[in-house]
């Protein structure tokens, strides 16, 4: 009996003792961590691609399809858009697709009246839009844009684009700094790489097509509707091995399937009347995401976590004295044994 | 007097059992955490808006009023501006109001000389600004911004704006996703809802003058001089229950009172000069902050929340010690009953 | 022997001592932690610059060189660029820079053929770029880039410009909230005041020469081929004093050396052809990254870190027994003395 007694001790003891391993050992409890690294990130897109509108091809470079054009860790890379050319300020037909646009008649169109989803402001007549819709006028930058859906993304070229990500990560608790752009012994090899996660995990030039796929998405969907796209980079990096341990991880995440915004560029007409193009903007935004740990040998660290396992150890002893006391059959004898020494004998009770 | 003793005892003993409870259940100390999700945010505004200037009626749309229009977390709606239109580049009077500007004599205005305020270079001459004032002449863009201040706003529709938000969170380490739009039986209900606190705490759909109330602001103040709004989107989730349970809690900040800033459209007029409509712009902008955790039953953290409340069972057991020891009538007794057998006996000291 | 256990239980019970101060009062475990505050960040650049190309003077101001305008906590400051005016799309040699661009023949130019680092698509002819060189032709936004690298800048007196920044941080938890602007009994000293880390350390107004300077930059270099510069506000407050002492803290970090990046200006000829002018855009990034903690006392971190030190508590008590069991020449006596008590007699065991 005092042998399972002592049984349960030793597997206590080991659970303890696991734990506290944990802590020390995978948790890495002896060391000292910066999780809050200073962060730098510079991106920087490469590619040409053509369009072909009515018989007319326009070509795309950098400077028109990355807003915003920065280099920073968010942007947004155009695969497709909606051109509705040459509006001006005036009246016009509301788009049927508008809710509270299509009327029989002038009493349809209550003058004044707009909604959320409607392109401006009712001027209180119903005219005709095409053949088959009458619809309210609304004055408003004309003509209204046509709501249509686009069939097929027209920047199929950026599949082949390419991204170059430079960043660095600083813990200045440590006075360490590392880019995810050096330490190579050739000089060249950035400007030809290209990441794949097996053979060259460490390469900073992403090709658009690959990033999608790897995120998990399809390119034709997301150039052709839109999408957002998360690149994680993560740092793990043990101070106390060699630095060149500490390298950059990286992950990919489609977080949004359809995504589009409307912009405009504005002008004047050589009569002095302002005219803008509006645009809607399909494309893929890339949100980029640094983290970063890095973690050192100190003796505080260590001090606590061994502290906190030798509460355990503490726990161990409460627990085999629980189970002796009150489980054991010969619990009484033990009972007695542990406590009959601290109690207070009839002779010296007087003196109270 | 034992009995005191034994009465401390257990109140310490029940400090002990709040301090471990209140760390298991209130802090969730059975669960792990995930405490950096991955964080998507896409926003869409929705609103047309009329200014009249000079007897001209002027139509706004969102391609117009949103600064950035790519529809990221943070983004500047105009509800107020200040135009300088057609300047050019060349000679003419500083504003009044610039520091060092007035002047009575040539002599005031020393050429080249210029300011962090000033709007450009002085060229030397000293000259007439209107009937009341003469200003240190400038090579500048020309004429000057009149630095009046707005007695109204001039987009006060934006009021009705509304304002999308769609967000979605992914904590990794659980495997597990949610988006504030989803989970209805009714799909157009995004659609025509706006968010009340009260009666529709989940709809993501925000109209502007709500949010500015929300946030303890007045509409009319922060649409006239400017203001920045922080929206916050908390998530809490507890992956043990159901997952219906992780729902998004939206709050409001107001971060600032008054908020400008200055942009330019250029173009060729048709002399070849470079000309630029100098917009001052007002407006309200929004910052949307999201944080996240989720937490899940896991044995580790459990293991180590019942360690630490172990070590306050030993300190309990040390003070108890203490009282017993030091502050009871009978102490001296105890003392020695507790102590006594562990001192080496006079017959076994010559084996030293 | 006795007394060198003894000397052994003091010298490791001190170390103790000093863990759990170290915790109470260095981090300071006695207080309860905000460390996620709100913050809100508002920028505001100043200053005028000329610059010269060819015999023309061209005055930049605010509206010109900050990119975005909106004053946010990341901005670009152009102090360089290189422009190509007037492109329009057509047929035009490519720059003998580019990888595979020379040729001898037509043949060297296969139709169709694209790179990532090319302006354009070949259209198969190989013609004369100049004097020395013949390159494959493009159709591109003609002329392509001239790809010279700048030798001064431009806009040089971008070091006498003023960066503003007005910061708020919110502890939500403790209600508590300051500025870096408020709190001086002088109103116009933020409008004169420049930082300077010891003689104004609480001013919120940066030259921009000393912001690069106090990151360990060259002005001049960074303005040449530009770079990224960042700036951290953190904030330590202790919200049991007085809260005066809740104060910024400023730092500065030279993140990146060399950065550019390509935008355009699009305008409509008389000629209804699109044309644009390309400006490489050379300048520093400033980044503004805002922390902070703020602490007041409470029962429960207080009562959680003593009980980390009663772990210790434990763990020397139960080191000394180690120590006297095991170590001392008289461990034979003190292992009899301190287990023998519990010991089942024989008479007992026939009960099981």
């Amino acid at each position: 009996m005092a042998s399972a007694a002592a049984a349960a001790l030793v597997s206590w003891g080991f659970l303890d003792y696991k734990t506290e391993k944990w802590a020390l050992l995978a948790k890495k409890g002896y060391q000292e961590w910066d999780l809050d690294p200073q962060i730098s990130v510079i991106t920087k897109l490469k590619g040409v691609s053509v369009t072909q509108i009515k018989e007319e091809n326009r070509l795309w470079d950098v400077a028109d399809f990355v807003k915003p054009s920065q280099g920073e860790n968010v942007f947004f890379l155009v695969t497709n858009f909606l051109v509705t050319p040459a509006q001006v300020q005036g009246r016009c037909p509301e788009h049927p697709s508008v809710p509270l646009a299509s009327c029989w008649a002038d009493e349809d169109c209550p003058e004044g009246e707009t909604g959320t989803h409607s392109h401006g402001i009712k001027t209180g007549q119903c005219v005709v839009f095409n053949g088959t819709h009458r619809t309210c006028e609304i004055w408003s930058w004309c003509p209204v844009e046509s709501g249509a859906v686009p069939r097929k993304p027209l920047l199929v070229q950026a599949k082949n684009f390419t991204l170059f990500i430079k960043n660095t990560v600083t813990f200045s608790k440590f006075n360490f700094s590392k880019t995810n752009t050096l330490d190579t012994w050739d000089s060249t090899y950035f400007k030809h790489c290209h990441y794949d996660p097996h053979s060259s995990p460490y390469c900073p030039v992403f090709r658009i097509g690959d990033l999608v796929a790897m995120a998990g998405g399809d390119f034709e969907d997301l150039a052709l509707l839109g999408g957002a796209v998360g690149i994680s980079i993560h740092w793990d990096c043990n101070l106390d091995t060699r630095s060149s341990d500490c390298c950059p991880q990286y992950s990919f995440q489609l977080q949004e399937k359809g995504y589009n915004f409307r912009t405009a560029n504005h002008w004047w007409e050589a009569s002095g009347v302002e005219a803008r193009s509006l645009l809607k903007l399909y494309g893929i935004r890339f949100d980029i995401l640094v983290t970063g740990k890095a973690g050192k040998f100190a003796l505080i660290p260590t001090a606590i976590t061994l502290g906190t396992g030798a509460a355990w150890l503490g726990m161990v002893t409460f627990l085999c004295d629980l189970l002796l006391l009150y489980v054991d059959r010969e619990a009484c004898f033990y009972w007695r044994s542990k406590y009959e020494e601290a109690k207070a004998p009839k002779a010296t009770v007087n003196t109270a």
